[in-house]
């Protein structure tokens, strides 16, 4: 985009916390601006724009589409419960507005094709929010596991992504409610006393997800010939998914395993293994300082005389960062 | 043992590599002593002794024999090929030498039995040659683990030991080549033309014994009820393993992966999580520096407000050491 281009005014569908983090970004980035935002509840509307640093000529919308209606929406951002993510980005595309998807982006491969079809036949740019993908930082990691002096070819990925639930959490969040089995209940909420979920992939859906991005991006976007689930999950009673590790495996030997799980404390973890070198980093989705991010490389490290020590010893890559991986 | 006890001394029997390095420990250590050295040819012994500090009055005996049967000797430490183990160590336990046995221990868990049945009716002290068990940083890392708010309870391990064979030792070392089929062959080595091989376990011998070595030890020796090869192993000509993956778990959805090589750039990684904190080392068999060793620990951390970073952040604990984890 041109640098006098005029900045993308961006909507956004619903008042979820991660919406927050979002709508800061969007402020942050030098080529979008925050246009408007639609709630069920025109209330919550007004207060998150009050809240969130939306300009004063911001619309707010009592209505999803409020928002995907208003011909000055450019790009609509969707962290809507992950169900409802098809049909609103289907219809977001329909009115020409590209869009950017929070994640998980779909229960499933088939809605997902559905949201990417709806984007390519109306000439629509698709984004993720997966935000580490977007730090200069991974850039550089990509960049040493592509290079065949220092890091060689790819053996194994593993892959960490955990916190704490708190209580309540584990009691009432929509990531850990089960409800694929009744899509009309769940798109009207209309059952009283029952609280219908929307994102029943749980744990797999919210951490999983970035594990398995992780072993995909180190992997160079190959897919693996297979994926295998260890062990049993850890379920809750409604059979969502609080905790899981899984293996994937290429033609090749190649191998991942990742962890995920509602129930450990923070992790993200990838560890990526290659005939000459290796490569570390332990806060990739959300680094431990906003600007200031590292990882750890070790290239062609044998032990000195007698093993009582490495050469060259691992070492440290720092990165600082004016905006963060999100803008 | 007492303060003014005389040192304990020491066998060898056999010249490997490694018996280089527990030389020097036995040297350094204040309650060992090197006493005496044995190998096919006296001619190596001599050598062996004469290059690693044992003593002028040290023995050296052109067979293994020779160790065992001198009266003066009270402890052997066999660094043999591991299908060599049961039946020198065996032997050397009937002449009352307690053992110190280099890792694998043996080619499976009937020899292995053998070995401590031997020792247990002898009345004798058996050790593995394991050497990262004995470094004060091991025991700082477990006192980590053991603290319920701290650590709170275990739910996940990665390991990794991994390094870079060169082609000599791919196409020569006993370590790759197989042998278990015939053992008369093994024992006598016999066969002109034929490099019998006695370490048929590979790389799953040789450094996965240190990732199921960590894996037991962060769950506390708890045996896990099932362990799963991942995806095919990588094998060599003769049917020897290169590189696996595996995994362990447990009744309580406890699960454990890790990742062992010869084809793979040097790592020796443990991660372990459990529901209030996390331990990562990098270094675990072999430190980067004989005299400094350090870990990382994460306790009840969390995002702060807007999920922009961590609190409170992952800290390095460091130690110093004067002497060796192998002394």
């Amino acid at each position: 985009m041109a640098e006098d281009a005029p900045p993308i005014r961006f909507g956004i569908l619903g008042c979820a916390e991660v919406a927050r983090k979002v709508s800061r970004a969007i402020t942050l980035s030098p080529n979008t601006t925050l246009y408007a935002v639609g709630s069920r509840s025109l209330d919550k509307a007004t207060k998150f724009a009050a809240s969130n640093g939306f300009p004063p000529h911001a619309k707010v919308y009592g209505s999803y589409e409020g928002v995907i209606e208003d011909p000055e929406v450019d790009a609509v951002y969707v962290p809507l419960p992950t169900s409802l993510h098809v049909q609103w980005a289907v219809l977001a595309a329909q009115k020409k507005k590209h869009l950017l998807l929070e994640k998980p982006v779909a229960l499933n491969v088939h809605d997902l094709h559905k949201i990417l079809e709806a984007c390519e036949s109306n000439g629509l740019q698709y984004m993720d929010a997966t935000m580490w993908m977007h730090h200069p930082r991974t850039t550089q990691m990509f960049h040493f596991l592509s290079d065949p002096q220092q890091f060689g070819h790819l053996q194994s990925v593993h892959a960490t992504s955990t916190y704490t639930a708190s209580p309540y959490f584990l009691e009432n969040d929509i990531r850990v409610k089960h409800g694929g089995k009744c899509p009309l209940m769940v798109l009207t909420g209309s059952v009283p006393g029952v609280k219908p979920d929307l994102d029943a992939l749980g744990a797999l859906g919210d951490t999983g997800w970035y594990c398995v991005r992780a072993i995909l991006w180190a992997s160079k976007y190959e897919l693996p010939k297979s994926a295998t689930a260890l062990h049993k999950p850890t379920y809750n009673d409604a059979g969502v998914i609080l905790a899981c590790a899984a293996s994937l495996s290429w033609e090749d030997d190649k191998v991942a395993t990742f962890y995920c799980s509602f129930l450990t404390n923070v992790s993200m973890d990838i560890i990526v293994m290659g005939t000459k070198g290796s490569l570390r980093v332990h806060d990739y989705i959300i680094p431990n300082q906003e600007k200031e991010a590292k990882f750890s490389t070790s290239s062609n490290s044998n032990w000195v005389e007698l093993s009582i020590g490495w050469a060259p010893n691992p070492s440290d890559n720092v990165f600082y960062n004016d905006l963060p991986q999100e803008a």
